[in-house]
């Protein structure tokens, strides 16, 4: 939905995503204006049950109280969960209890540890973990891993078996079947092997942070913030930002398969630049734009 | 900047407008998004040093704190005055002191009192006013009279009676002037008529309040929120909006010179069908939109 940094300029957005899993939607961050480039979008945004801040500057959560009240005129009833660092509870539920009264649905504001590496969300189609990031304010990113999928019917075997359709789930789910006359059929032969599973890894905004390499090893996919260009490492470091260098590095240490880099700082009209630097390093990386679509 | 009601849509913004006084800036209402609207708008958005709120629902203000961070960022030093009714500063300040730390200049909040007229600002150039509107929350409209300008020099009569440079000010603002034989040459012979002076009225969110008419006598422009259509009028009274008809019926008996409306609820598609509502009304009626600029 936009990935640029603090100042949001006629090309970016400040940061926010919606992940998409099995068709449930998972927000991460929500600055200002995400509403209308949800509508935008054409994304399902009523879909939307979790959304996930890393940290409360306002260029990463000044779009919340707008999209609750939105959500109520469109007549939602489904409650909405929202994640993040204390004290987001004692910084928006007074916002939410002034705007939004008379919600037609629930709102819960819940404050995890953005020092540590935990499971905060469990379904049966996805964990979503934190993060701990370093930030001038406590900061963390999401870690979304993917459940095992069920395995692939073989439509030819169960046919052959004359397999009633009841047992479909089980054998999907890796159960043998066994015949009328006791004989086992091996699920080996009545299905074909799961998809396999999926990650993405979201870090914005962070410091270099090498010791996360291991929580983020293999992962599919990549987010991590390049505010600067490598010549401003200085700048960086005060800041407690990333250059494209380090963004790449992490990629490199963490073994993922493909890098987005975003967060640029308004100062670079070339963003292409960026892109080069990181891919000296890590060649799968691509930038992120407003608008797109990346699938796993 | 944006004249959707509640719901942004893809086409509108929610409400906030920027008047040009002699260049000046002055924004009216401040909804989320504004900043982005302002950096394609092109305007130069540090010159403005006044905002007026006109209540506190979240389609008015939810923009305010991103844009006193993004002034920060940019480095402005000029305070900022923002107007409101109460509970203004016990709603803002706290979100001020957490978001926007270190402020590169104050920014001072004051609360008005929405159920009366008075005059809360006054400059050189300008004066505004409050207009008492009625809505389910407090909130009132804002006047912009413009203060009578300078006449203009008739440079042939400069040049004919060879008068310094020095005196050109005083005679703009209407003196004589004596020739050093002592004859005196009146003002009218060394100057035009000054251009007549200009008013803007913002009205929204409000109900049919014909009570105003003699306040707005005469404006050249009048913003006058028009929700709904004419068959919705039931749902404009429960919602404390206006129709169309009633926009057009507060410009006639205001004797405004022109009227725009705006505050268009999401559920019209055809928005020439509320102009056509109102032109039946008061003729002189334009449709508000995104980034179009009036002048006076």
């Amino acid at each position: 939905m936009g990935c640029g940094a603090a100042l949001p300029t006629p090309h970016h957005f400040c940061s926010s995503q919606v992940v998409n899993i099995r068709e449930k939607l998972f927000m991460v961050d929500c600055a200002e204006g995400v509403q209308t480039q949800l509508r935008r979008s054409k994304l399902k945004f009523s879909h939307i049950n979790n959304i996930f801040i890393t940290h409360l500057h306002g260029d990463h959560c000044l779009g919340l109280i707008g999209l609750i009240s939105t959500f109520s005129l469109l007549g939602r009833t489904a409650t909405l969960h929202v994640w993040g660092p204390a004290p987001l509870k004692d910084l928006f539920q007074p916002q939410i209890n002034f705007f939004c009264n008379n919600l037609s649905y629930a709102v819960e504001l819940h404050e995890i540890d953005a020092k540590s590496n935990a499971v905060i969300y469990d379904d049966r189609s996805v964990t979503v973990e934190t993060i701990p990031l370093k930030h001038r304010i406590p900061c963390c990113g999401y870690l979304f891993k993917e459940k095992q999928l069920m395995r692939h019917i073989r439509r030819d075997a169960i046919d052959a078996f004359n397999i009633p359709v009841c047992y479909i789930n089980n054998i999907k789910a890796g159960m043998d079947f066994t015949m009328p006359d006791g004989e086992v059929i091996p699920n080996h032969l009545l299905t074909t092997p799961a998809d396999p599973t999926r990650s993405y890894a979201y870090c914005s905004d962070t410091m270099f942070k090498p010791s996360n390499a291991e929580l983020l090893k293999g992962v599919d996919l990549l987010y991590h913030e390049a505010t600067f260009k490598k010549e401003h490492e200085l700048l960086s470091k005060k800041t407690y930002h990333s250059t494209t260098a380090q963004a790449a590095e992490m990629a490199r240490l963490s073994e993922a398969k493909q890098l987005v880099i975003g967060h640029f700082s308004a100062r670079y009209e070339q963003e292409e630049e960026l892109l080069k630097e990181c891919q000296d390093i890590f060649p799968n990386t691509i930038l992120a734009k407003e608008n797109m679509c990346i699938k796993l």
